[in-house]
């Protein structure tokens, strides 16, 4: 795995979060941005290492509202960076990691991504993501 | 706040989520330690950004044992390194953030460490860490 690209924060009110996330931080977002394929409303903060991206749901059937429904806010997901997709799901397939879905499909800022099953990865969702060049 | 320095995610039984993250991540932990203040068995993972700490309980009583017990395994908290860990307390307590307990803990990794309180951001256990020099 490259890196820790970013991590996914389940959220109820995208405006109250995004000005707690702008105080706990003591940064501003550089990115807002709609995913229509998965009904989320994405924010994005900078730190020097890992993203922060707060996810609230814009339909009742987003994954996201489900989470909030079934965990109450908080955190939903990680991501790693890898500079292949198609050779790291090969790798962790025969590792015996299992995948929600292992077509990659387009997610938030500019990247392909995949998403591991958390009940083989302790409990934890894991994106894989690749930069779309 | 500098960067986010680690996740902590809880699990159950050490020995197979070691083996598990090692496969995952493709890298060994660089170290394990044992937290007698916090009732935890630490282990670590370097990624190229942020680190993936892994913690067990070593008593039934041990926070990581309850989260568990309620919220089954998973993560468990994200922690921030700053700078000067008193500075930031009294940033924080100003923009309304609430801490579990304000004066600095010994933590895991040479770090003196607090949590802010979840209730007040958006369900996410947050530690603060500063480096002991």
């Amino acid at each position: 795995m490259k890196k820790l690209e970013h991590i996914g924060i389940a959220v109820k009110n995208m405006t109250e979060s995004h000005l707690l996330f702008e105080k706990l931080l003591g940064v501003t977002a550089y990115k807002s941005e709609e995913v229509l394929s998965e009904s989320v409303f994405t924010t994005f903060f900078k730190t020097d290492s890992t993203k922060i991206e707060l996810l609230a749901a814009t339909q009742p059937e987003s994954a996201i509202a489900k989470f909030i429904e079934k965990k109450g806010e908080g955190i939903h997901h990680i991501a790693f960076e890898v500079e292949n997709l198609e050779t790291e799901i090969i790798r962790l397939k025969k590792e015996g990691f299992i995948f929600v879905d292992e077509i990659p499909k387009k997610g938030a800022d500019n990247k392909r991504i995949v998403f591991l099953h958390p009940k083989n990865s302790n409990g934890v969702l894991i994106e894989l993501c690749e930069e779309i060049k």
